[in-house]
């Protein structure tokens, strides 16, 4: 495949270069300041964007133009914007996701399945593990996890426990570690009557995500025009 | 509920014991040996067996005889003593199952949904952990994992590596750990591309498997004839 | 060894059946109120006391009478009534700790060296999980595991994490996950620069605090007058 | 510092990047083939090296002639090559490790502390798990832990369990997970009477080696002549 790349971080850099060693064309890194360096080259057949909501506008046009798929990992959009990328889907390919890992997809998936069989009679606790920079917490997969877990929002989350609290109630407790360079573990504990289950993912570092980028860039060139995420996949 | 246990083991008074502390009423422990303890006693709504498959033959009359319901437990039959339970279930309500834990059928259950999502691109691995007196390798709930992750039987099964064993084939390594009094921990590794997902089960002690005889006894007493295992309940 | 036992409760009738299974001699259990019953017995080797504090005049008493051992595990005293022990110390053997756990005294050394040498390149966590019903978070073992790590409070302790936190400072994440039946587990994590140390210790039941009980008693009636703790063993 | 990296492989271009990135100065990584590159450089401070055995000749003329310090990683010496390092050591400041993790320094230290307490009373098993390509089990790192275990060799070592196996005998189990792109756990289980303690070491990547021998470096080049390991950090 042909592969345009938006933004010139080191994120778009990661995915030309495993695209590139995967045997695909990156054709080029560009944003907003810099679409002329692709004037001239030939149109892609993925645009895969993990930059910058300000790019958005460039993007939608060049998928117009050049009728290309698109994989579109890029958060914080505004509804405004959402509502855009949804509408290009209507003519166009495009698969979006908050989060590109095929494994995190596979957890979801297990939770909506294990959740409902588990929570009457077990008590959840959700643990999530990352690097000692990370200014907020919990994650957002954990966050996405406790929709899953708690779709209707019943139960209490507690973000930490300390002195009389008493016996637990109706509640989740979420757990956020922090430190060294850890890229990412999530645990979801299942605590029943002599027994428990529990189900992690780990990621070791985020190149992960470019894989997932590139297992849905391969995936969506292939369907007819859509809104793809990674359930896709099942 | 009235219910009558086979066997005068300590499985059998840890049933007796639970059933009583739930406001069941425990009519008797017996086996081929003892019925007569039972003749004035009235009949039972439930008859759970976790005894010996020697005693399957006097059971079968007493259900037959009493219209009673059965939740066995008892391993080890052979075809014959199978086919025997699956007629029974005819015209009666039968639970039979070779593992009464909730968890481990729920975690069974994970697993008939996460392996054909992970195991084209996930390397599978599993390892047990039970007490220094265990005398089998791996546990039959182990095995019962493995027909689960392997239904085809494609897989290699590799129960240890030691020396220059070359790089990985298509294999499930099965690993058996021992020690201490631990009752039984079971967990399934998914290893990716910098990425994995772990699944552990892990039991305190064998009270799980009377819970859920007793969660069998109160599911199946309501239904009708048939034949039921520890998936009915999902 | 002929034991008496202090207390009338479920924790010394535990105490008391597994010295029987060991080959020891239970003569009673007691407490201030049925002193009467010991009246005609024969004078114990030792005396284990894991019952409430109000029980420690007599059992000084007693002690003195027949210079018997003492293994003493009740919490809770007050500094006056640690005095009295101390000073019961100087002419009789007395084996004191508030939790009898050799594991946890393990884990307890094994920090007091571990610490050292990681504290200043990698961050510390800890986590703890016990039972639905427990009422006060940390655990105790938890608080005193924590003044092994940080004997001079340069940590600030976070007992939960929730919104922009920003990046990690000097502190220890003290994390209380409460569910099921769990009788009681703690991990410490040390996170570093591409790697980490865990270390955990797993409690199945209140058994092994009797187990310690027994080996203290064990231990102690062979040594000279003196006061005795779980470091005692190493 | 002054660094000069023996080997122009991939090892020795991580540590020369990293010792830049510290504010070192990577002088040049040669090997045999290539010393005159360095025929005008300034001396180094320090020589590190991970590369081949091949390589030692010149190492040790190099460390002679310009009384520099030497970081030395390479495995596979012989016993003469080894005796030849030793003698180096004599005049010359030599840190010499087969392992230069400095987490798997700190866990050998921390076993070689914790498995006399425990050995008696609790059962020992280790796992390891490594990535889908590595062909050797177990890993040389667990070959070593296991000689801290059970350094006169009492222990059985069982590589592997399947089939009647009977109770457990006096053994370690020693289990080798191979999955995906792990770099490299292991984990030391004690499994006691009602209780277990673990302890594990994760590396993400070969960046901890790189970290280690920079640390090495770092240390002892403000050292006196002599042979130092990573138990001189402790």
């Amino acid at each position: 495949m042909k592969i345009l790349i938006g933004g010139k971080g080191r994120m778009g850099s990661l995915i030309a270069q495993t695209a590139q060693a995967q045997g695909h064309e990156a054709i080029a890194q560009v944003d907003a300041m810099s679409l002329d360096e692709i004037k001239e080259k030939p149109a892609a057949d993925v645009l895969i964007d993990f930059s910058h909501r300000d790019n958005l506008g460039w993007i939608i046009d060049y998928v117009n133009a050049n009728d290309c798929a698109l994989v579109y990992g890029t958060t914080g959009l505004d509804e405004d914007q959402k509502q855009q990328l949804y509408k290009l889907a209507e003519d166009h390919r495009v698969f979006y996701s908050a989060n590109f890992s095929y494994g995190v997809a596979v957890l979801q998936e297990a939770l909506r399945m294990l959740t409902p069989m588990l929570r009457d009679s077990f008590d959840m606790e959700l643990v999530e593990i990352h690097h000692n920079q990370k200014a907020d917490a919990p994650s957002g997969t954990a966050k996405a996890l406790l929709e899953i877990m708690d779709p209707d929002d019943e139960y209490k989350k507690v973000y930490g426990r300390e002195g009389m609290i008493g016996k637990r109630g109706k509640e989740i407790g979420v757990h956020a570690l922090r430190g060294g360079t850890e890229a990412g573990e999530h645990t979801v504990y299942f605590f029943g009557d002599n027994e428990s289950i529990t189900i992690t993912h780990h990621a070791t570092n985020r190149q992960i995500f470019v894989n997932g980028a590139l297992k849905a860039a391969n995936f969506v060139v292939d369907q007819p025009a859509g809104l793809y995420d990674m359930r896709s996949f099942f």
